[in-house]
């Protein structure tokens, strides 16, 4: 399938590229970005940040105006676009009969658009059908979570299933890669924490929430670290029917099945859950490029003396958390039959 | 007054040399160390890390054994000693007749010893009576808390006089020179975290409950982060008497009155509490050396979706959690008229 | 004697706030900026990113445009204006008589203009009156040189005198702080090392010749490394005449005379090299700040396989090497009568 | 092929272990450390510090003594001894037949010994003959050079043949990971700028020359910097024929003929150099990993106001010059009927 890529010179942009240049479905056939860039070549309109080689192929294309008339070609596309834009021109995009999967937080809490992560809930894709951009219903948008809601939503998965989740306190610690670029100034991080991020605590609840189809109760607080890729997450929780012990608690994660294993889709991990045993993992720097960027890890589960239990979530925060997430929400699109 | 310094060659004793060399009061007239320093020059002895010249004075002084009968030219000791040893030689010396001023965790929890913040309750001092090291009371020990129970313990005090702490929710990010020299290897936490800090959590609650005659439950997550100085908390707190809005909150620190102002101590900061009113504050480099790193600041106040209110506290780790604490109770004891 | 400061929202303007909150003889009268911040309070245009509490006397003060008509209350100003501007503005106020002491690079070369170092070559300030920007010389310009070359000729003074320096190859490791604010992009330095700093290597040589008044040739390579402060400097040197040994080096430095000694001025450092004999030593975290940030310090010296000796030369960038060096020639100026 | 691994547990071991868990021709099927771990669970004897999952074949696998006697089943060993050990152990294993790759100090600059570089030097394998360890020589050692030598001598290589070197001033950024582990404590290196590595600068020129054998004058400074890994190298140098322009120095690069590239050898990176043409390129973040971290990436290639020309050089210190290095040394040796 050819497809396009929107906000396609920024971090997030990047990590689409990256991550679809051996994909065996997808094939990036066109670029947008800003006036700023369009009609340059993309390695001229680019600031390359990853750590391969820019992919020749992409270097030598021409970056297209973010212009659903100039994507004609492509059967859909990836928005990283940010979101001061995205609202815009994604909708232009769904009007005019191009699916988007976007990483946006623009239509993350439309009714009719699903908030998807395929382990959690894969059911949410039946309301593209309730969208209303064309009357064929060719257009339509599907967002993945913002990248603190997908590891806190995943690691709360098997546990709202088994005990039903009634309260989380939670404090992030961010990496810088989250900011994309140039985003946090070095002044600001270099053996430094910063301990608020912009817009980002109002976020978690709801769509933690809509993601697991519950209502809970959140405190968060988001704090910057300087690490380079994999948020953690340090969270305490209280369920609705508390668990027993630990062993229970370690058992909801082993008994939960993963809805799409059949799927045998390209960028599932083979394992979406890795509980560590060790006190002092997960660790951003050894854990969050562990199966593609794509796996959930839990460390220092235990049974807390306030409320019930007390976990450490990480996962990689532009691949798990951005790109990847979106490349997975595509490839199960496909698979169901929405990408033609 | 003379005094000794114990683990002189350690982290914390650095600090206690670099922090007591202008001291109006206090002069430093004798070095302790292990077997292996005994007997060297400072200089030889000491891998100097500080910021600041090793003060020459100091430079030429010969390290003593930590055995008291190398110690009766001293008015008191200051213990920087690892907790291995510490029982063994702080008991040594209060039974010899000299007072031990500690940073150890030893005594912290012994009964009849002052675990002591001189804002937060010097009245603690006086369990020195109950001590029985010497006859006449010559020799005793009061000790200064673990380097996050300071600041959340100067954090909750204000609070808990005005609404009375019932449960705390706390993660900590803290900084590297907590674990002293060599400490931390840079391979585990340079652009990393580390979401657990052996025997950390479980002094947190004990000490601060001592702290604060209280009784209230408290689950503590303890993490390093690659910052330099300074322990940042992030806690969610629940009071015995909700607070009706961030305006009693605020109220709660700026009624607050500083039991020692009188005393016009060196070591007592002009401002006990900084409330910062910028989202981004408190951060570790910008704040932890204000008020010669003897200051609690708070940020992030606000009221709280679950439980009450949450707040930031920092507070620097190895001056005001640590050496420059211990220097602190010195001073009050001295003021006090327990140091002769 | 009252002063203006111009750029002061900038990194090196906070820098000069900061270092004159206490200065013995000049008050900050005047805060100018672009038109963005001016008619602002400080508090407001200024994103503070200085390690102490911003003054509040500054805090309050209302920001001016840079024009030279509503400076007339100052008796002269410092710069830390970007280049881009540093033209025009510092020639305008030259031009309506108001003396400049500026950090930016735009006069640095010019034949009338001292490019001073009060302990390399005081001397340069008679250039003063060569100047044609006013008739009766009220108006003029002093600068500092570039970060690096100050270090650089600070390190060769001693040694061109007992030698005379034939050729330079020197490689810089620098601070973040020397790009300003917001400056290097964390994602761009943190775990990184950049080997190139636009505009830099250009500036090195030129400026340390007219420094020195001498001619010889230099390769240099200038680099940026994860530091907050501290420019260190790793340089190999040919002599034209060849040191018989490495006391004969050191001797250069022990006996090399401080020309302004005599003067007491208040930024001077009480010793301006510092010798390092300990093969670590000197570190931009251990030693930038000692004496004040205002002292060179030297390392690693020995005889060379390749020309005649190898050395490591530090000092602070943002305070040595920027505003702390201006401040020092403004005093040189002032005792000098060159400031009324 | 059945290959053993001395000092498994430590850096170089554990890099080892995860190079060749995959490998065509390689199997581990020993590993050996010192008494402390053996006879324990290799999961239990190492503190696992790679970035992916320790192989369950080899976690499950015994430590064994580095007793040649212990080792009978294996077809060669791969060293990544410490120095303090390589010398006896690699030599009793030789002796007992056994060929020894080897990363440590110890042999490298024996006169019979392989110094070897496979893409420069690769003639030097026919020095096994010479070795005496055995009467049918069946044991004997290769050795692969320091981790600077490495990327100085293939930066050097394509220019010694055209214009022959005759002189190299150097200094090096060396990243943490080269230290081993736990290695440089983080208090000495975050934010930090260390300018002196113990023992490293007298390896750099004889190793050097041994690779190119030739004679050169190197005068070098070894800083430690805090990088994770990809160490940098700033090297300035001059020719015994001076290149006409920059042209003539980027033609010895592409006319270089890579002498091992029809062997087709699993380690060879498909391009040797990579000479990169972005003033700020290369960094280690972004390249030291590229083609396995086996390239080397040249950049900032520039005529020099001194010497001839300047230019960056840098490679992955654990990979390329170290443990990927041996592995690329014994495919060669393979492929030239060394290891049966």
């Amino acid at each position: 399938m050819k497809v396009g890529i929107l906000g396609a010179t920024g971090a997030v942009g990047q990590k689409f590229i990256r991550l679809l240049q051996d994909h065996p479905w997808f094939s990036i056939s066109a670029l947008g970005a800003s006036e700023r860039s369009s009609g340059k070549k993309y390695s001229e309109a680019a600031n390359w940040i990853e750590d391969i080689t820019l992919p020749s192929k992409v270097a030598a294309m021409t970056v297209r105006n973010c212009d659903p008339a100039e994507f004609s070609d492509v059967d859909f596309v990836f928005s990283g676009l940010d979101s001061s834009v995205a609202g815009e021109i994604e909708g232009a995009f769904a009007r005019a009969g191009i699916p988007v999967i976007s990483n946006a937080k623009n239509y993350r809490m439309d009714d009719t658009v699903p908030l998807l992560v395929p382990e959690i809930n894969p059911e949410q894709i039946e309301l593209i059908k309730k969208q209303e951009f064309t009357k064929d219903g060719s257009g339509w948008i599907v967002t993945n979570p913002n990248c603190v809601a997908v590891p806190l939503s995943m690691a709360l998965k098997p546990l709202h299933d088994a005990f039903g989740v009634d309260t989380v306190i939670l404090t992030t610690m961010q990496a810088i890669s989250g900011a994309g670029y140039p985003g946090v100034a070095s002044l600001d991080i270099l053996g430094n924490v910063v301990p608020f991020i912009s817009g980002e605590e109002p976020k978690i609840g709801p769509e933690t929430r809509k993601l697991l189809s519950a209502e809970f109760d959140l405190q968060a607080t988001a704090t910057r670290v300087p690490t380079l890729n994999g948020h953690m997450l340090s969270a305490t929780i209280k369920f609705k029917k508390k668990p027993a012990d630990l062993e229970e608690v370690r058992d909801a994660y082993s008994n939960w099945h993963n809805p799409i294993s059949a799927l045998n889709l390209p960028f599932s991990p083979s394992e979406v859950y890795k509980i560590h045993e060790k006190d002092t993992y997960p660790q951003p720097r050894l854990h969050a490029d562990q199966e593609g960027g794509m796996q959930l890890h839990i460390g220092r589960l235990r049974m807390a003396e306030v409320f019930d239990i007390s976990l450490m979530a990480m996962a990689h925060n532009t691949i798990r958390g951005a790109a990847g997430g979106a490349i997975l929400n595509a490839e199960l699109l496909h698979k169901k039959g929405y990408l033609g």
